[in-house]
């Protein structure tokens, strides 16, 4: 057992909670709680950690399979990363998908992200990405880490099983997805059109940018369409996740419409 | 200026943000920001307090009109309900709404509440229901009060636009709506009729239940009809706030329908 925050373990998973860079340099990420750690596949754990009081109350749990390492109680809410640890955490392999992933499934749905910021926003995305049945997503440069902390516990699992892609050029990778049918809708608060005025029954994406700043001007412009949400009253702008939970289950709808 | 953190008047904010018995006895709550400032009816204020900082930096607002508090940076910071605190925040007369000004406006589309528990989807929703053109919300016992801070803030100032009303016999306040014409439409996850494929175009309500328990059968029964948002690969359940954000925006999007 692990009784000293300064054993290398320990120091390890402080470096993986906190800095997206050992994260990406180890090629590793942290995921927290009994219900990630019932997600995630096995193939992709590279250790189970278990609080003292988690693995006396679970012990069964990991008689005879894999190594699982046990952290004092103590020890174990220093590396944790929310406020009532509930004893559990995985080191996990990160994944590489390649930009052709997220063309996966009958019609490819793409959700393609321009700065966003906050990230409990991404995490909302990812899991309403799978929900609605978007087949993968598409992060620009500026956005944030999608193995934060916050982010993964947002996904509630989708993270396993949503591809996505970070690009350093998101331009380029918006013409080259056209190129392969994908027709690009950008969010924005003066776009031209209500959003349930286009189709996305074929292949689609959806642009959405900063929570703040919206698009930029010259990813606006890449775009096929601007589309945007009506709103009523004084409501100036909707919350990023939100407003993509709209568009990803109008194209939702419109599918099912068509399927019948 | 006031420097200490026993002056009453600190007391009563520190009070006024803790409890909601203490806001319902003194029949206030306390807004902060400098935008939820700006979106305060100013026929209900009843103090407005600023930091020494906000003061010096924006005297030119106060001068003249009413009266302003300052409070010394430190003390502002103790009475704060956010970790930047922005140096400005009111005291709000309350609202005291009736059930039937729920159905003001065109065509009624009210979402009904029970058990929700969580102060930023109370808020998000409240948002949103200004945004898609609900005209109020019903709140069953046992859901979060709508003047805890973290919801105000949610609600970016749409506390101010769309009535609500707190009943403390939902089921009772169901018929007395459907006998106003109202039709309502439970969000459950068993539902037996995707979302869209119901009409909104009438007087409608969506009943939304807890975030993780979801509506009680006896609320379930109550309803008229019972509806699902479909969902793909793993999902189990979405967010509250974004459930009720995608079936209003469904309700707004089949009545623009219409219109045209």
């Amino acid at each position: 057992m692990i009784t000293s925050t300064s054993n290398a373990r320990v120091k390890q998973l402080l470096q993986l909670r906190k800095k997206a860079r050992e994260r990406n340099a180890q090629d590793l990420f942290v995921v927290e709680g009994p219900k990630m750690y019932q997600e995630t596949p096995p193939e992709r754990i590279v250790q189970v950690c278990v609080s003292e009081k988690y693995y006396q109350k679970n012990q069964a749990l990991f008689e005879g399979g894999g190594q699982v390492t046990v952290l004092s109680d103590r020890v174990f809410e220093s590396v944790s990363d929310t406020r009532t640890p509930q004893g559990v955490l995985c080191i996990v392999r990160q994944y590489h998908y390649e930009l052709p992933d997220l063309l996966c499934g009958d019609v490819p749905l793409i959700m393609a992200l321009e700065n966003l910021q906050d990230p409990g926003n991404l995490g909302t995305i990812v899991r309403m990405a799978e929900g609605a049945g978007a087949t993968g997503i598409l992060l620009g440069p500026g956005c944030v880490d999608i193995y934060n902390p916050k982010t993964i516990r947002s996904t509630m699992g989708s993270i396993y099983r949503v591809p996505f892609y970070y690009t350093d050029d998101l331009k380029r990778d918006l013409c080259v997805l056209r190129d392969r049918g994908v027709r690009w809708f950008a969010a924005h608060l003066e776009g031209s059109v209500p959003y349930d005025e286009e189709s996305y029954v074929g292949s689609s994406g959806f642009l959405i940018g900063n929570e703040s700043q919206g698009l930029t001007s010259e990813i606006t412009a890449a775009a096929d369409a601007r589309i945007r949400i009506p709103m009523c009253g004084k409501v100036e702008s909707l919350n990023a996740a939100i407003a993509a939970s709209v568009l990803m289950y109008e194209a939702n709808r419109q599918r099912r419409a068509v399927r019948f």
